[in-house]
């Protein structure tokens, strides 16, 4: 599978010279319905459903429990325009939201905290690790999350606060911000663990066979993990923002989940950082096994041209057509010569012994 | 196309030891006249012309609206000149304005900033990026705006002024400011997908045909990556310093904006540093892809040498002309030479079989 | 022996979405018990016994002397979770303890002080280097550190107990962490010793004799020391914040001694990375050594076949079957031909010489 | 040209041991007499003149103008002493003036300034740059400048003061010192300007005929690029150190043109980065172009050889003596054989058609 | 000569686990006595002598004279503890001392400062760079350096003390101490110097003669390059340090001359990299020479190869043996073939020369 490194954009040059805060999806065109769920939670009680409309949530958004919002699909123009007008999201912030192509980032308002994390899933099928963003609003009781696709990243802590598991139910929203991006995190080393045994293959093959379909895929995952960097390393900078106790929701009985995160996320740049110089590491590998490869057979070559081509050439000698040529009427000649190529073949067998080369 | 590395100067060395605030054009030779046009606006009301000097806008100085006066060409020595006399312009900023090989900086002036900046252009035609020089001069109720070249960059802009489109109406020069620099930074993106696209096609030419030309293409690319880190790169130091907050002209209304501009400029850099260490990477690839068919063009070679040289060699002997070689008298001599020779035949298959070669 | 770079990660995914402080073994499966091992002392008595849980231990724990219970075994969880209740530990340290895939790291709390680091073993029947986790928690007068295995590591410290050998016995429990850590370090420098070592007999063999089987083996070393950055490096900046002062439990009398480790901890970085540079440096040897080889093999090809090719050519010429050519028919036919065979090689020899392939 | 590496130390090593301050001239042997020429100005008056030794100028001393004495020539020492005889000029400084092997440097004392920085030349005719070392003592009302040879780099400035062009005769001597280093900036570029065109013209001699001569060249331009670097990128520091408002001499009214300057030089430093990038990945070009000349060369053998050596081996099996070879007798058997050939031929022409040989 | 990487330890290991502090000698074996030479001065005295025990010099000691204790050899246990016995020296110090394998390091006592710095000599002989470990204690009122071996670095600075040359004898121990450290950092410049000229010289034969012999010489150099960065980098922060102020003993006197130092000391740092650049870069200009002459190689092989192998077919035809041939009995026969033979010779001829390989 090729990665085109257009892919890098998601037709971002629509927007050159639009006022800023245009609402205008740029990702790829759709057209099945945008999902949004609802779990509205505290301690004791918890409400799920799931709504049409952004409008319908609304009675949940003044009461003290904390609601979370989870939006798949951000191509509907109305959804999102809805979300700025009943939450108070600046329209700068509305505009990210429909085009998910930006870095991760974090951003501090007054009222909220707007997150831009990407999410990776590594598809078997495909065997290619797919992005996507996810951009998180979190006030003081509500969290919106959004992402482009529907997907199971988000089942686990669905069910955690279903099944009141762990102490998710007894903390606010900075703590499910937590949990989100934890659970991103934790699918980072998902994708990192399969493209590391995909490398290993790779590696295996070079050594037992150098073909060019190899070098296509060393290609792939070089460029695989130079992209990766794109998504995952800007994280750091939006964790330690958290962690600079700048931001006001959240709290310190949070700060050592997200110091933990921070943690796992440093791994995880670690890891990729190794990976990624091991695979441009397995280009002198597989150039050194070729040349290796190649230099067996020119052995091979220049043994057998070498051995031959001086016999090749006695016999040539006897082979001409000459009156004159006492040689060919003795009764010895013929074996003589047979002689003369044994002795020749000898030596040629010495010097390749002695040269290494057999 | 091929990029002399000697475009990254524009005859700076005519200037050696002329005292500083000579105004010398230093770019390319051009006749063409200057054309300086003039839009005067507020929330309510907006005026457009076309002017031939500078001091036919002088009237609109003085009065609260903003006037954006937009130049191209700098090439005219009296233009710039007018420039410095009528709005109190530092004749080393002067002479900055008519010299385009500058890197991207901010001057903070008591009365106005002046910023240089630079545009790119990605022409379809010539297949590469072209660069140009945009100086802004930002001053409370004014901005002049100098373009080496006519083009359409700005034309979003004036449109959005002339149909009150977005909040451009109510705001005052600062944020003038801000969208000339975003348009500017939303091209960067054109160029860049422009130039992935075509690092694409070549990563696809070196996998199907490693030619000498694709070798070119790849040197061109990555001369082209190179040269971009000059005119994106100090971009970033002028918007830090504009955030900073040092710049009494940049109001906080505009900051947020200012902010977003810096958020693409950040992915322009890593998009771009991606492709760069993308491109030198394609040296590898077609190293590697050139080594690979070197050994099986080589294989083939010694495929076939091997197999017939000994076979010659047999051939050879019995083509001798000497009376005595008994094998040549019998009857069965020529059949069992042949067979011989198909025995040899199936030994060398089997060893290629063994060594993997067919 | 191969290392793959799965091996970086131990089975982390299967934590992904589970609530933080989940006490999961995420290491390699384990049946053997654990064993704990419990020194109590000060400068006049020491107590040292084997217990089967923690809290046959709690005794020595309001004590003032210095206790150091060790615990080799990391998968129980029971054990794991009374460090919890009867030392009032965190429940992400518990978590951590048992996950032996971190980065080192320290963690400063109101009580205690959590610190992980690597230790490295050199494997002289493997011929590779293993890692394994060490934890580290230090209170007021105690210190319970764990490892994944049953080792010698510990066992000189235990001895200079035992021994009242050097000052420890005098000492608190912040130097009896010191004497740990420093004893780790240690171990770091005979493993990269080690690995030197096959660094220098890799190169010997790559001049004497370039075959596939040495380029397997600078790939393993490559690896090995790309791989022994992530134990190593972190740890420095553990060390770093225990000598910037904000850990009250180490006190100003111990500091000399973690500046030590320190030190020495930065010539084995120093070293890892001379090491690391010197092993990728390798590869480009081993291609020169390679080319060059095939370089003597190509000259051999060569001079052989352009000495013989021009010879057979000749001998081809009359070896042809025309009735009409007169050389055949001369009496110094054969003998000229000779003579001008004998010529040909002489001129070819004296080529060969002036190119200096001879 | 070769540039030996041993060029970048001039003898450093015959000071080993010696107490510091010792005036020991360490440059190439030279006999030509020092010229120290000067002049002395104000707004209103300039008088020039030339002189033989120091003494001469001591009347200038204590007036109120700038007097600017400019020595060609470090290698008498009876000149170095009376400088600090007559200037209160530092033992230490005395001796680097003699060294010509300093890096660019700025020391601050009480009474004056000592910056040393290195000017280059392109010499069109050795086609290499050469450095010079110039050294400035800037005092209150007078700047000594001292270059090791003759040369034509401050004519201008020279120039500029007799004519009272600019605004060089109504400054003091900061503005002086500014002109000069101004004028050494410039040069860098004339040199970058020079070796860019260079690798412009080796370029296309990879691209069209990758011999060994481009090898050399290629080579020499990486070294230029790699020792201009020595010349270059210390000055950055001194000129951060004026800026940086520490100097008592360096009053703010130059502040603006040292602010020019450090741009001049940013810009070269930027653009020698990229040259020296684009000179080291020249080898990767020229290796590339190598090996795709040698594949071209490898087919051309490849496919001549395996056409005609089956066939060859055809004709020798009829070429063979063997007295019943019923093939022989029959009249088609010889266009048989030739048809069979042409058969072989046309396969062949086949298969290298399929593998886009041809 | 091969510098195995395993120098870069010296038996560190057999210390892993003793207690801090432990005196144990980890250098080579020696026998040879240590030698301990003192020399007593100040402005109008100066007393030399050579002593058998530290206890010898302690009459020196409270003096207010500057005595320079000089001590070759680190091998003997008992001076060592004397010197920690008489003069106050911290036992992880005196540890320090016997373990000549630190990286050069500054650490600052109440009563003294004690610095590790090494010492490179250029072995003309072995053609490679020594190291050794210099220490010096510099208090108050006496320095006491201790070197591995017995050398003559010092001597100049002796010789400078007996005849009151310069103002050595004028100041106190930190200027003793700035004479010293000057010495090794001159040094530097000689090791440097002789590494220089051999890679001048490797350059040279990688031009006129790429042998593999060349090869060994490349991989020497740069190994060595690569060592010399862990004596030489570090002792930038001990001048750092000293230069911070923050250590008394070293007073504002002496900072002029160690800013000397740190001067000398950058030039020795810029021209390492420099040279350490060059050295890899010549792998890169050796394996293009190689690919070069291969690529000569080849196309010799290619050209008599294609040129005579369709000329020997054409002679194998008429060399079979069908009885039906009738151009072999037509008279114009041989002449006939010769011509197309020489048809086809110009044919090849005018294929290579347009190709541009004659």
């Amino acid at each position: 599978m090729r990665i085109p490194f257009s892919n890098l954009f998601k037709r971002y040059s629509q927007k050159a010279g639009l006022p800023p805060g245009s609402l205008v999806y740029v990702g790829e065109e759709r057209t099945d319905p945008v999902r949004i769920s609802v779990i509205d939670y505290n301690e004791t009680h918890l409400h799920e459903t799931e709504i049409q409309t952004i409008e319908e949530c609304l009675s949940f958004k003044d009461t003290d429990t904390v609601t979370w919002i989870h939006i798949e699909g951000i191509h509907e123009t109305s959804v999102i325009e809805s979300i700025g007008n009943h939450f108070g999201v600046n329209s700068l912030v509305l505009e990210d939201l429909m085009t998910p192509n930006h870095l991760s980032k974090i951003e501090i308002y007054e009222e909220y905290v707007f997150i831009i994390l990407k999410s990776l899933d590594y598809n078997t099928t495909s065997v290619s690790v797919s992005r996507e963003q996810i951009s998180l609003i979190i006030a003081e009781n509500f969290v919106i999350s959004l992402a482009e696709n529907r997907g199971e990243h988000f089942t686990p802590i669905q069910n955690r606060l279903r099944n009141a598991q762990g102490k998710i139910r007894n903390m606010r929203s900075d703590y499910l911000a937590y949990a989100l991006i934890d659970v991103i995190v934790d699918h980072y080393f998902i994708a990192l663990e399969q493209l590391s045994d995909q490398l290993d293959s790779v590696e295996e093959q070079i050594i037992s066979d150098p073909s060019s379909e190899v070098l296509g895929k060393i290609n792939i995952l070089r460029k695989e993990f130079l992209h990766l960097r794109r998504p995952i390393l800007p994280l750091r900078d939006v964790l330690n923002d958290i962690l600079d106790d700048e931001v006001r929701l959240f709290t310190q009985d949070t700060d050592l989940y997200f110091r933990d995160v921070y943690d796992h996320l440093m791994q995880v740049i670690h890891t990729l950082e190794t990976l990624r110089s091991a695979a441009s590491g397995l280009f002198d590998t597989y150039t050194s096994a070729v040349s290796h490869r190649m230099n067996e057979v020119m052995k091979v070559l220049t043994i057998v041209a070498t051995f031959f081509i001086p016999l090749t050439f006695v016999a040539g000698i006897y082979g001409m057509n000459f009156q004159f040529m006492p040689e060919l009427e003795t009764r010895w000649g013929y074996p003589a010569v047979l002689l003369v190529m044994v002795g020749i073949s000898i030596g040629m067998f010495t010097y390749f012994k002695l040269k290494k080369w057999l």
